[in-house]
């Protein structure tokens, strides 16, 4: 039985090796990346039974993304376009070092995804499942995905399952009124929500100002559960650690250091390694911790993916790991 | 002042290494293809004072495209379309190798010079050049390009450029009539038709039966001249060479054999070679023997251009190549 | 369900650049490799619900491999051995060509499979499949594997699977003498058998004289028929492709020609190709065309696995396949 | 028109993998490097019509270097030397890391440059252009080199073309008093002079010692324009930053922090930056800031090219950039 | 004549590319590497003849490890095993990250050298030797492979050869307690031991504690020389350098500070350095400065083996080291 | 004791990867190559002690050199040249395909060998040894090479050292007739002469015209013999084979086909296998037949070197080579 299932758009990320520019680059990496899948990478990693919806063009290119994610344990359930008039999303990565920033180019507008229907959809794996996640990136794509999101997460709530809901607002989407207005009419069908501060902050104009009680995190997170009713509020707070705010009670994560090679995904593995020690019996203070240390250890590996093992994410949280073992 | 003047879409070619397939691979190669850029390379590296014309995305991704045609001489005359609202055409390409055929996936639509307008390109380079050179997949593009390759053709034909053409029928753009109509739109504002000759059996609806003079392909050419008054019709055959009929005299050009490595491109490489020797005062008949030699040379080279020089074709004509020169 | 159930060892496959030695390179490109996890991608990949159980050390290496298999939709069921005390096999691979032969170092000896229990396999899959195959790599192994691989055929006999076993000699792993007593043993429970005429000759000493009826391999089929009331029997003759006895018919196909970039695992693809199309309803004919099909593309693809499509093995057997498809 | 020119050798560059040594390397990586066509292309990219004029021997491998700068929008104006008697220059890059330093190992004897002459020059560029730049290193190379430096520098100067100088001092190519004898002979000439700091004190023996006005920098400065009547003294002092003299006033700039994978062509980054911002009407405050802005950008990038775009150096000016742009 | 002879198993090292993952890797870089030929490697790099002892399998994969060796200078004395029965130990080295540790899984059970016997070796290279070096590792191999080590030590000892030996101890070798009684049983053929203060403290139940005089590793080394009558033990402490006791003397090294590349080496390539400047005529002072140069520049190199020059150690030893040498 | 001693330079080879140009490439292969070094490396895989003499840079480049030759078991006696004034001489190898042939541009002008002389060579290696090789490449190189080369040819004389000479000539490097003036000055002091058809024809004026007795090659053979009393005349004539005269005897030897991955260095490997045989007690026969395997064998590896084994030698002699052996 599925514990965790996913829905979002998933691209081909495509890289120049390191040091070389997209405007001069003879090579790229290609790799499997987008915000769901990669939470559902993580999450089956970890030991979750992990399945992820999504839609893609019926081709050698939609087949390479299938490829990627079922490797690492993922049930892939995808609807299959119609590879003449649907295509595959892409982005180009353009990895920086100070004072140059990572260059992110978008090439996903028309992806089969922008045609999806919730019948399309494998939907009574979320019937099944315990949580169900998506980001606020999908109902950016198109109205058809903002629709087929609204009815997933309808269908969640309405058998059960616990819906998981993180903003990760793009710029290169959408501005952030309409995005704010989309989110908010997911809300009230999501239990779990997981925000960035700085999305509370720009988007849904939550900075936590104009009380004294608590860190602004904390009253970005009571703040977001006395309007939504949200069962759990996570904010995400960068180089600052998480904080929790659950059934009343605080619960505050420092990150751990890490060496960073990669940091696209970051997010995404705090989100897998979190629920995925929740599915594993996990209180909310021990899943920030896997969270957080899921998140470190992606940061190490290149791709969006935490190619990572239950074993080095107890070691990390256990702050057993490091040195050479041998 | 511009000798040859090109007009089309380039895109970026995005190829696995060999023995690996799209469905699986983990990095792409990524060059410049474009059947009117590969005519460009051809012309400049041979020689020729060239320019192109198009229309990209103001991005590294566009960039990425002048920079590689630039490095061949050719003189990049782009308008940059707003890289929020136009993309850049790309295409997957897996070689095969019996019984496997070569795969291509194209990734166009929508790209940026599917809103390309005549006032956005530099007409001055096509009135000024001695040669014009578009083919028939730019008009597949959208009906903007369409409209803009009628209008450039007829500029060229108003200013004494000599226009050339290649129908070059994609199958994955359009159907054979809609193509048919488009080319025969075409024909008037064209000078020089160079036509493969399953194209003009399959689109044209031209095979050369009927009739006893001469080969097939002969037949062709001067049924195409009998009908649009062609200055000269080429047939290219394959493996089997090509054929030009101009002022009446036939002239028959059997091909170079070649250890193929890259079969892309061939045929723009032979257009590029004929026109650069034309421009160069070849007759019709020397030109014939450098558009093969060049394209024999382009398939042992990787890529869609003819990256030659004019030492190399010379000596392919004069069957003073191969061995090792020490 | 599962349709197609295969058990045996599947190594990382270590082989240098083109051009590079063994003895001098730098580097090596990681692949999984295995006949029976061959054949299992090959029946996956062509639309069958295939199943592969195994035994691999509980280590990233054992993952490795489990994460290539499931990429391409194989449900892998496998034992995990104690990494302290297992180890994964593999083997060296140094590709040839003429006068040079290809060169297999193996570095298999005491690999996790050599301690495989039947009472650690999901054996419950096998007694479900259609069909269940094994080759005659496993029992030369280690006794443990001989005697699970007895267990397993046994097992699928009595649940009605039918099974499918090819003898594969491997002359650095046992002598003929001794292989021919293992498959002799094991043949009382196998209903389809695949054998190589050379292996016919050389371990079975069945070369098909004696007789003037029919061709040689016709004779090897039906003498084996005979003795071991096989259900069908296919003979593989190399270049001179395939012949099988079903029910008393003889089919005979040849093979597709090919260009080779890495014949590895050949007939494996074969197998994989044939059983594929006997799932899905095809005669022995139409499956005998569909290995040798599937055999033929293999050989165009790095590796030892069939990273084909359906679509494409049909291209072939309709002879419809090659060229540039845009 | 060409607002910039630049003249002088360049290389080819060739670097073994990150790790690698030159003394086991069995692959490099192949750039062009060389002082006046690294300023010429972060010119050219930042916006300036820029000109290279050079020598190189008439083969693939002259036209290599002649490929890479034009890809980036060099005008490249190059004597082309017979390639039997003429060789390119090359140089061996072995990037370092504490405590093992970089290395470099020249092998520019008798490249095509040291025969260069003035007749063969595109001089007409020089004679047009608003600001005309060569190194130190020019002269080095051989009489011949020195004596066109000399006659270029004086065609600029009698063509109200300002002339830009940077010492550059090699050790490995002469000893500080020829080299000092060599620079001095040629600043009647200069209008421009960049000059680092360890240069000014170890070559020109000017330490800014002695006085107590300004810091040791201005005192270079001003005591280089008080004896050779320059219109402006940039003196690059490192980590410590530019600090410049023009017209009486002094101006200061920090560098911008950079993590660095590549320091080759730091340098001349900050001087290609300097003078594309003084050609688009900045003063010599914000020129400097380009400057160092493109010299903190080429930092992050492998080879010794400055790959950037006038966007990038704005936002570090503008201490907009970093982060990741999504 | 042989001055350092070293004793001990070499595996093929299989690494991925930077940011990969064993458990996903499709390419291995593949290197040399063990304890004792990395010792001889940099002895001979910096100068001193050195000869190598060990057994491998006579296949191109032994000569692989020999061919790597033997390019570095040193003198490979080889007992070629079987290759149908022995085989050639390798290990996969995962680089780590902060918090993710280095991974090293060995598979070197049951390789060629453990089945060495002393009459197979080149023992007249120890009888001439003025040093002999092996490490703990090779007594943890195999019962042969530990009497052979206690066979080679005594014969140096007869023969006036200095030995010198390393504990080295690898927990995936062997327990502490085995450990420490073949080590001991080994110390009085020992003269010169080099020990890590770790191993000291787990292994030898050394920590220096219980005593007031000196530091802790001085008081680990005098217990050992009062214990076992070394002539010299050097006791290592990673980031905090090392320390020797010799005749009675203490000598204390700081480490040099390095960009770490690859770490795996650098004990043995601080042995190497010490070795070759004792063997050059420097005192244990200076030796001890020789190995720490050695062992920080073998971090910035990647492979186990200290790709390195006696000039860039002296360099570094005199503080020389560092910048951009043109 | 040295069996084969070889004198000549060795060059660092840099080509592009298969299907780029060198007039674009950004990566090159570098490798050593030079003719003696490649006869020496032949000789030495297979049984020969083997020594190689020549003059190099005293840098990590002549370090480069040495370090890949000595990993094939070659005693390499380098004479180190000054870095300062000496350099590494360098070809650069591009692999054609018909109807492009393979494009060699040397830059070896100057390197360290062109001022090499006989006191700086361990001429004891040559006195010793039971065949001295060089080839007619080494006295074109310069007038102090040319004088050691003459030297080096007495003083084998002079001690018993059978002489080997291959003209090899270079029209890249001399022409026909200074070629022969050299070629005939050193040929009172050779033993053995291996030439090419073709050599012998263009060179030495010598086409086997004017006589009806034997083969041309015989004639060829005989009339050196004649002329300047060879011990042995070896002709090779590319695909037709190649033919000996021996004490009257004529020996005739097929080429082995084979499938040619990289041509450069089969006339090297052709004498590298003859000697080694020959060493070996062969008689002239069994020699060229090594000589052809050798040969053939070389083709199929990457590189100017015949990384091969004894045993593929005899396989390919005993036609007992190719397939897969597992």
């Amino acid at each position: 039985m599925t514990e965790l299932v996913t829905f979002g758009e998933t691209m081909l990320r495509l890289s120049p090796p390191e040091g070389d520019r997209l405007a001069t680059t003879r090579t790229l990496e290609a790799r499997a990346g987008g915000a769901e899948s990669n939470v559902a990478v993580a999450g089956a990693r970890l030991g979750a039974d992990t399945a992820w919806l999504s839609k893609l063009p019926d081709s050698p290119l939609g087949e390479r993304i299938v490829h990627e994610l079922r490797g690492h344990g993922v049930d892939t359930r995808v609807a299959w376009g119609d590879p003449e008039t649907t295509r595959l999303g892409t982005y180009y990565l353009e990895p920086g070092g100070e004072p140059r920033g990572t260059d992110v180019i978008y090439d996903r507008a028309d992806a089969a995804i922008t045609t999806v229907a919730t019948e399309e959809l494998a939907t009574e794996t979320v019937a099944d499942a315990t949580y169900c996640y998506t980001s606020g990136i999908t109902p950016a794509l198109s109205e058809e995905a903002a629709e087929t999101t609204r009815e997933l997460l309808a269908h969640a709530q309405a058998n059960d399952t616990t819906t998981v809901f993180d903003p990760n607002y793009r710029a290169k989407l959408w501005d952030t009124e309409t995005a704010r207005a989309a989110y908010e009419e997911l809300f009230p069908d999501v239990d779990v929500l997981v925000v960035a501060q700085r999305d509370a902050a720009a988007v849904l104009g939550r900075d936590g100002a104009g009380s004294t009680a608590g860190t602004p995190a904390e009253r970005v997170a009571r703040g977001l559960i006395a309007d939504f009713d949200f069962e759990t509020v996570v904010v995400t707070r960068g180089d600052e650690g998480a904080l929790a705010v659950h059934e009343g009670d605080v619960y505050d994560q420092p990150v751990y250091e890490a060496e960073t090679l990669d940091p696209i995904g970051t997010g995404d593995a705090f989100v897998g390694g979190f629920l995925a020690r929740r599915l594993d019996g996990g209180g909310v203070d021990e899943a920030l911790s896997w969270g957080a240390a899921t998140a470190a250890l992606k940061r190490t590996v290149a791709g969006d993916l935490a190619v990572v093992s239950p074993d080095e994410v107890a070691a990390v949280v256990d702050e057993a790991s490091g040195g050479i073992d041998r």
